[in-house]
């Protein structure tokens, strides 16, 4: 299945936020081109494609309009409409002035404070200020202007959703600025652009501080409120409280302690002595704890600060079971509220922490709390010591003062690694009997009655024909179609087990196929096995083997616009990092030993049909007859056991090797 | 045939300069590794293997030594010389205190001032000074020690033609520094390290300066002598001075005024008045010149200068005949002595001219000059108008004179990518008869006797058996073995005809290969053909096709270490980029319509076998059926037409595959 989180994404990336996009170069590659800046904005960034897509500044006309189709489909749609204003937005505005704001402008993305892939309902600020749901998107408000930002997914959506007060941005569209080009472009030099530090990474931040002082404008950080939250009021619903609960050693592998000292380890060794752990998927794994605050995710809300001496889970407390706290006190890890991590980062500062954080996923809110803390304790030092505070270096020696350790989590990476335990968990969640081919409802019926599950670990990807071709179609009762014998059907499902997670794509068809659809799914197919078969040697970085999956496509000049595998979680989110098997030529992590990816080569046609068929595979040792060099050769073995539709689609070798490769198992 | 120059491999090596590596990492990844890091340092990097290979501080016995095995070798057979001083060592150090210079070391590298791969016998000072003839090596020289750094190609070689008076530094053995930390270790802290800087390009001795500068050390550039050449006297060879000649427009197809016209245009676009191009291949390119200067590269020593309105030719003119002078004449080409080119410089410079430079290729004396050359003007300017003068920026605007342009050099791209007329004189060059195999004598004599043969591309490499396992092996009469009739032989010939370049490598054996031989024969054969036979959409790298060629070795465990293929030029040299085959996944230079690559899969047994299988491809537009994302497919055509030995060693489709594409071909 598609998407992956931003952070995860971010390595791959070619920039890291939606805000500052460089337009030109990327746009002309689009569509379609391989070329690794175009690639880069799509595949498994379709879920924030905003972030990657290039726009350009509009030509035509001069400044920023929706396109005509949207404002034709506006005028007649909501004539009526037009006198209202939008009570949201001028209940907005009128904070932008209030004493202790005073801004200009205001960003609202889709984030929630931890750069999450599936966020609570309460934190989806963005949808509830603009009343568009889709899942990619970023709104920017002005005294005089609304405009909201998305991708190609999303455009037909949006139009419907938003009202004549917003200006539609079609993300990837010519003529279309980036939100920091359209800000300079619509604000008066030397204006205050607002925005909530915690629902921006850092490097996101400073990366839009940039762009937009090239009009002098200044970035203003809004650090005890959030505008739309002060609107939302009592109708915002309440921040999720689901139980946290243990995941059990049997299925984690390891305890959390043990965890806890290769983290302190690492530190010791990039000198730091305390790090902040903001990743929902990260906290959750080296705690082995689980939750349900968010969808699909077992996540839950919180943040973790390691030192070497000590840990502190920063959660709201409801959810924390005794069980719970049993498991957590034997860890040595203490409670905090949610809400004090940043006064807990000033007393770290303040005591002089070497402090490690991960900015491209850590918040502006933190990151800076530390940064200034740190700086000001410099300062402080160098007057009493008549020494001229110099912060142009970004690390001082420790008589100034600590300046704190920039690097990527060192979780990331150890949690990607799958040990016995958990590759165990995964291969046993998925031999429960999954019945092959069934619509989304009921095939959550299915598995809701299976022992073990908790959760789909994605909304169902369910489409006939046409739908199939809409990378993320998610059936909806007024538009979706039935399933047609005569059409290719493709169903893109995955489910959270507490021992394991699960991520299947099969495409099927009830009658006839047409030739046409016949050579794609053989090519498809192809690419397939082409990965599954693969054999590499220790150290291949997973782009290596992205055009094993396309070269049969390439024959004969068709292709996918999506990577072709993404790490999994064990028992955890399904879109992980820092590996994946795409043309993100950028991400050099190697597939290592116990690695978890999908292959999913696709091919859609659009307006007829949609092919795609995913399995997960983990990364093995294989014996080769020969080591040449003296190193490893890996390869793959299958997670997935459901059979491919391939008779009557194929023949010959590709027909036996799936033979053999898709046996019915018995049930577990 | 493996090795390219060192410019061409600068971009896809780690570290820019042989001086300063970054040692531990890279050396843990080797051997036969395929990450980024160890496997730049293989491949066609060989003839530089000593640039990238990594050292480690020797922690046996403390210090720097040659390793027991060749202390042995020269105990007892040198025994007799253990006296003797080198007078040659003597006399250089002589000079390190007289006037004017002044340095505690000097260092000897292997290039000429131009970065060419194959250099003309004047400069070949490395070899004089130490008696080393190998292709790649570095001398450095102190008050008291003097030793030499070469890789694994060269170990033997070496360890017979250096004198006691030498240390010997395997590049990529344990234990062994880089020149700079090997400096840095035995030199007392703030000594002077003298260089040519005619022969160190700018980025190089810019990774120089700043090893050298952890001891305090000063680089000194002795701009007005080499010392070498100071000893070397009358027994110096004179500079070569073979007659130029004009590459005729039927095989250039673009006159040397368009071309001009189009490095303007790109000057313009940069906002650069003015470009000095110092790469032998990109002079003779632009011009439509040829010469005869140094083995094997149809090139002539000069600079070359182009400005908006004019240009000059850096050149001695006892190789400038009356047909060129017009030729150039007709191109608005001016002469200039070739030793005139810094006082052109400083002239550029003083006039304010923004010079673009490539700084990986341009030589740091030209490169320094203008740099100092404007600052010198700066703050002239600053002092004039009370400004103070910053040159901590790189860029000042121009009201503060000029900066220079630093840029990689746009003709590099636009030579790569061939004109209809070059690749129809490439296609007749290697449609003249060439008897399929024989030894590289004979093989040159068939040669010679052809219409439009100018020299060989390169040295052949004829290797039987065992030798065919040395990638680079060249015959020597007193080692070399005679053709066995029971082992593998792989020939590896290349020429340069008037119309164009040739590289092919065949491997055949004259009896019955064991079965061994013919698996990897197979393999490696059907890596050839993957390749031959790729499409890959527009803006793909060559890198995304190198594991198309290794995937059947790889299911075995086997590896080659070297890439895949390389670009050649159209009558020129017989290595060149930007682009390449390969895993130096930092090229991200895509395959182009016109560009020419090798295509050379192998695998090489040690004291066993060697395989290569060599042809010349060029990439063109594929007529596919479809054209997802409406962007072109590419792929390759074939430029070599010689039959591949495949029977008895292959059948089936490969076989088939080959008859069809190898069929005899009609002599020119």
């Amino acid at each position: 299945m598609r998407s992956l989180p931003s952070r995860v994404m971010r390595p791959f990336c070619l920039s890291p936020s939606l805000l500052t996009h460089s337009s030109r170069h990327s746009f002309h590659s689009i569509p379609g081109s391989v070329s690794p800046s175009s690639r880069a904005s799509l595949g498994f960034c379709t879920n924030l494609l905003i972030r990657r897509t290039p726009l350009l500044i509009s030509n035509c006309g001069g400044g920023v309009t929706a396109n005509p189709s949207s404002q034709v489909r506006w005028n007649r749609t909501k004539k009526a409409a037009v006198a209202e204003p939008d009570e949201k937005l001028t209940a907005l505005r009128e904070l932008f002035s209030k004493p202790g704001i005073g801004v200009d402008a205001y960003i609202i993305p889709s984030q929630d404070a931890h750069q999450s892939e599936f966020i609570a309902e309460c934190y989806m600020r963005r949808a509830y200020i603009s009343g568009f749901t889709g899942s990619a998107g970023t709104a920017v408000i002005t005294k005089e202007k609304a405009a909201l930002w998305t991708d190609g997914r999303y455009f037909l959506q949006a139009e419907k959703q938003l009202n004549y007060n917003w200006v539609l941005m079609r993300a990837g569209n010519p003529g279309v600025p980036t939100t920091s080009e359209w800000l300079n472009d619509v604000l008066p030099p030397g204006a205050k652009v607002g925005i909530d530090p915690f629902l921006f990474s850092f490097d996101a931040a400073e990366e839009l501080k940039q762009a937009i002082a090239a009009k002098n404008h200044k970035l203003v950080y809004l650090y005890s409120l959030n505008l739309v939250d002060e609107i939302w009021k009592e109708t915002r619903p309440k921040p999720p409280n689901k139980s946290i609960r243990v995941h059990d050693l049997k299925y984690a592998g390891m305890d959390a302690s043990s965890k806890l000292s290769f983290l302190r380890s690492e530190l010791l060794g990039a000198g730091s002595s305390a790090i902040v752990i903001s990743m929902l998927d990260e906290i959750a794994w080296i705690l082995n704890l689980r939750g349900g605050d968010v969808p699909h995710s077992p996540v839950t809300y919180a943040y973790l600060v390691v030192e070497i001496d000590g840990a502190k889970l920063f959660v709201d407390d409801s959810k924390v079971t005794p069980e719970v706290l049993n498991h957590l006190k034997e860890a040595g890890v203490e409670l905090r509220p949610y809400d004090a991590i940043l006064s807990e980062i000033e007393s770290l500062a303040a005591k002089g922490a070497e402090l490690w954080l991960d900015t491209s996923s850590v918040n502006a809110a933190i990151a800076n709390t530390y940064k200034s803390a740190c700086d000001r304790r410099l300062q402080s030092r160098a007057t009493k010591t008549g020494r001229k505070g110099d912060t142009s270096n970004g690390s001082h020696d420790q008589s100034c003062g600590p300046s704190g350790v920039y690097r990527p989590s060192p979780i990331s990476l150890a949690k990607a690694v799958k040990n016995k335990a958990e590759l165990e968990g995964m291969q046993h969640s998925h031999l429960r009997k999954l019945i092959g081919v069934d619509v989304a409802d009921k095939l959550f019926e299915f598995r809701s009655n299976q022992a073990g599950f908790v959760d789909t670990s994605f909304d169902t990807i369910s489409g006939s024909g046409a739908n199939g071709a809409i990378i993320h179609y998610k059936p909806e009762p007024e538009s979706c179609s039935i399933v047609d014998q005569k059409k290719l059907f493709l169903l893109d499902s995955g489910a959270q087990y507490v021992d394991g997670t699960t991520d299947i794509t099969r495409t099927v068809h009830f009658g006839e196929p047409t030739a046409r659809e016949k050579e794609c799914f053989t090519r498809v197919l192809q690419g397939h096995i082409a990965v599954d078969q693969a054999v590499f040697p220790e150290n291949t970085p997973g782009f290596v083997l992205d055009a094993f999956a396309r070269s049969s496509l390439w024959k004969i000049g068709l292709d996918y616009r999506h990577g072709t595998g993404h790490g999994v979680g064990a028992a955890l989110n399904v879109h992980e990092g820092p590996q994946s098997i795409s043309y993100r030529y950028g991400n050099l992590t190697s597939l290592q030993k116990g690695m978890i990816v999908s292959n999913e080569p696709g091919y859609y046609e659009d307006h007829a049909f949609g092919i795609r068929i995913e399995n997960l595979l983990y990364v093995k040792e294989v014996d080769t007859p020969n080591r040449y060099g003296g190193i490893e050769y890996l390869g793959f073995e299958k997670l997935t056991f459901v059979p491919i539709q391939v008779s009557p689609l194929l023949d010959g070798s590709a027909r036996q090797w799936l033979w053999n490769n898709t046996r019915p198992v018995a049930k577990q």
